[in-house]
């Protein structure tokens, strides 16, 4: 009364939201369009930023403009270009107009959907979400919210790993008592991804307690059961308690597949929590001629894939499934009196905050439901199988070329391959190094390695959303090329 | 060659990118234009959404016509709107312009940056970035990069906690023997989040070793550093190992302060890893008035922060820095083959990936550089300011009405106030949950409550991006009108 009015910043006027959006939309829609042409591995150096960038914030506002430009000139050369047609390395990490216009949905109602009252459509959207993906999975019923099981979105492989783990440690402990940390122990192969290994640190397992079985090209690198089974009897004659098995539909390395059957059966007999990491290989099970890798999945404990790999949806996406909720919950539920309210009391509802690390969440479900109506299971299928004729094309270039060789069996859109050494495994691996180093270098395409079993082999991912049959006949071209510089300097190196 | 060229599902045409994205916008803009109308709490019934939705995913793909038209009548009525002007509960998820610009060019541009190679500018941006926000909150320089510290974004408070617990975990264990970790010992106030307590649980602290030490109006529920020190002593003589103590700068429930300068000391002497969740009050600290709070900052050895609560910053953020990174890196860090580069074995880069949970990671440091310098340092503080200015008008409103009071001192921008019991502490429990509910239930604000020391409180957490004078002023008289309901019932009960 009386008293000046309190002048308010704002922040998200109306006009200036769309207009800037829009400027910001048009600039992406321009880097789609040219980052086919950019270096896919940025050639910067480290600390190159450091050097065009102020050491402070600045105190007043700068421009739209201004920073767009410094994105243009600054940014743009130090990234490597996941969205560009020609990034072959790692796994791809797939964009598409449905998951991006879900992304700004989630970003622009700004939700923290921790329980249901929260925000009960975040809750709600994100339990059909996940049945509907297991449905298109056909997982068995008990995985299903419907089936008294249940999924939940993570961001990443690692948190669902690391859940699943604190959930069978914590039913362990409370039969053996706390004491017996120190005595639970985690299996996996020499192919599962780090990630486990780091999960197990994370969650209190010994380190000491963590084994890397060996698999060889005797089981196409899957994980032999045998094996597993002599492992943890050797464990429990030493006094150990096996914990936590984990299987792989298509592993970092190479995208072999480890047999769910065989595996759950000894994670049956010896009372193991037994996940399976279809982080890559899960997408393409929603084809039926790929469905037979999730063979045996009705003895899984809980099984993770992520959609922000190979199934069109930007980071960050990780469905996570687990056949008793209630074990997930009973270790990563909290129930302080700021958050109590009569949704969560009646007990018909799911809060999320229970089945994940942290408290606060974003509407991630928004992202999934959008490519999955937008797109619908016929083109989903369709995204998936072209990309594996395109790798299958990939292959058979290298078949084709006696100085190639296919390194291990393909089962997804990932090709393992190496120029064949020609004196010794040491020589062709420096040489398939060499080569490597040569292609990326170039900037015209970016592929990884792996070492498997003492070989080193260059690893080309295909699966990118630009990706089409011209940019696979030009990275061809271009390792053609560049191989046969190697043979040249190889032969006549005193002239090079 | 000779074959049918491979036909490929194109989820990312440019003219179709950009005209649907700027549908959303649309979408979004009018949703802003009317979030203050929304109920503020949804009012949707448990599983409201499952009824309006089909029980497995669509063959065919969707119109984005009809996918906008179910958000609006089917999502919108069942979010409780965090960007309602509104919204008092919790504590706010701030939205911004910039903010969602950032997110926009991060989703968009879609890069991966786990480590230094895999997008260059990923890494070396969040260094800056998290610096710029050091030098702000004028951390000592040690935590800078420049002073052989450093910063990192997670999504998280709790993601932080864990990564800084199994930090001090794994530099104890080292020294003591793995079998040590049943011996190890968290401690916190009854005030400090419940994250703590999960997070401990998390990296396998046994639960019986989480202190949870009492606080009183004594010391404005502050931790105090000789309770501290006698639960130490005596756990120390239990022959347990004191390894993390946390101090909070704005706790949830009441946004009371501990004073680092006291904890500090407790911790140096026992030589527990000490950190400070500055998740709420760390925005405040930008300004040189709310700085004091920090006094002590340099006997920390962590500290986290959310821009993603009250620092314009759209979900996610968390900053958390270290004094002795290598600490983190040496717990979190993981060096497969696959991942094995130059600039990695240079030692001149970071790689994120140490730093954190989670393998993969988006590039969040766009967001916050984008909010920082679209508005600078100077809009910033007077956003932190002018909430400050509406919380106190609040705080006026309930000093000046008899009935009502001020629970505890308020701090920052959140005001605690109940109606003064008329009978008894119980009476005056149950009239301010009737109260509290009887607002919610309107739908024309949402508070949320906390019970300190047996008193039930109100919880009026202000800094909603949309938030207005006249909203408080609303607010307030809808309080009022509330309690003159309530008074009536409570004296001619039979009447009603």
């Amino acid at each position: 009364m009386g008293s000046l009015p309190i002048d308010l910043f704002n922040p998200l006027d109306n006009e200036n939201f769309v207009d800037e959006s829009s400027r910001v939309l048009e600039f992406i829609a321009d880097y789609y369009k040219n980052v086919g042409n950019y270096p896919v591995r940025s050639q910067v150096k480290p600390g190159y930023l450091q050097k065009l960038s102020p050491n402070s914030a600045p105190y007043f506002p700068e421009s739209l403009e201004t920073i767009l430009g410094d994105i243009q000139t600054d940014i743009l050369p130090g990234l490597t270009h996941w969205q560009s047609p020609n990034f072959f390395a790692y796994f791809q990490a797939n964009a598409s107009t449905a998951a991006f216009l879900g992304e700004m949905l989630c970003t622009g109602l700004n939700v923290v959907g921790f329980n249901w009252i929260s925000s009960p459509a975040a809750t709600e959207l994100e339990a059909i979400v996940v049945d509907w993906m297991g449905k298109m999975l056909k997982l068995p019923q008990s995985f299903l919210f419907s089936g008294g099981g249940g999924g939940v979105l993570h961001g990443s492989t690692c948190e669902a790993i690391v859940c699943t783990l604190a959930a069978a440690r914590d039913k362990a402990l409370n039969e053996l008592g706390a004491d017996k940390i120190t005595k639970l122990v985690v299996y996996g192969s020499d192919q599962t991804h780090f990630t486990l290994q780091k999960a197990s640190k994370l969650v209190g397992i010994n380190p000491n307690n963590f084994r890397t079985i060996k698999t060889s090209t005797l089981t196409s690198f899957a994980l032999a059961p045998d094996d597993v089974r002599a492992t943890m009897e050797a464990d429990l004659a030493s006094g150990l308690v096996p914990l936590f098995l984990c299987a792989t539909i298509g592993t970092t390395a190479l995208g072999a597949v480890d047999s769910l059957e065989g595996l759950g059966q000894v994670a049956k007999d010896y009372e193991v929590w037994f996940h399976v990491d279809a982080a890559y290989g899960g997408s393409a099970c929603i084809c039926p001629e790929f469905r037979q890798y999730l063979n045996g999945i009705e003895l899984v404990d809980s099984i993770s894939m992520n959609p922000h790999k190979w199934f069109l949806t930007n980071m960050d996406c990780c469905c996570l499934w687990v056949k008793n909720p209630s074990t997930l919950v009973d270790s990563l539920s909290t129930s302080p009196e700021i958050l109590r309210n009569k949704a969560t009391e009646s007990k018909k509802v799911v809060d999320y905050k229970d089945w994940q690390i942290a408290l606060s969440r974003r509407f991630r479900a928004l992202k999934l439901w959008l490519v999955i109506r937008r797109y619908g299971v016929a083109n989903l299928m369709e995204h998936i199988r072209s990309d594996i004729k395109l790798a299958k094309k990939f292959e058979g270039f290298v078949v084709e070329d006696e100085r190639f060789e296919v390194v291990v069996p393909r089962k997804f859109a990932l090709v393992c391959f190496r120029l064949k050494p020609r004196r010794s495994e040491e020589d062709g691996s420096k040489l398939n190094w060499k080569l490597l180093e040569e292609v990326n270098s170039s900037g015209k395409a970016f592929m990884t390695h792996a070492v498997v079993d003492g070989t080193f082999l260059i690893r080309c991912a295909i699966g990118g959303t630009f990706t089409e049959e011209r940019h696979i006949d030009g990275l061809w071209k271009l390792i053609q090329e560049k191989a046969a510089d190697l043979v040249i300097e190889t032969c006549y190196p005193s002239i090079i």
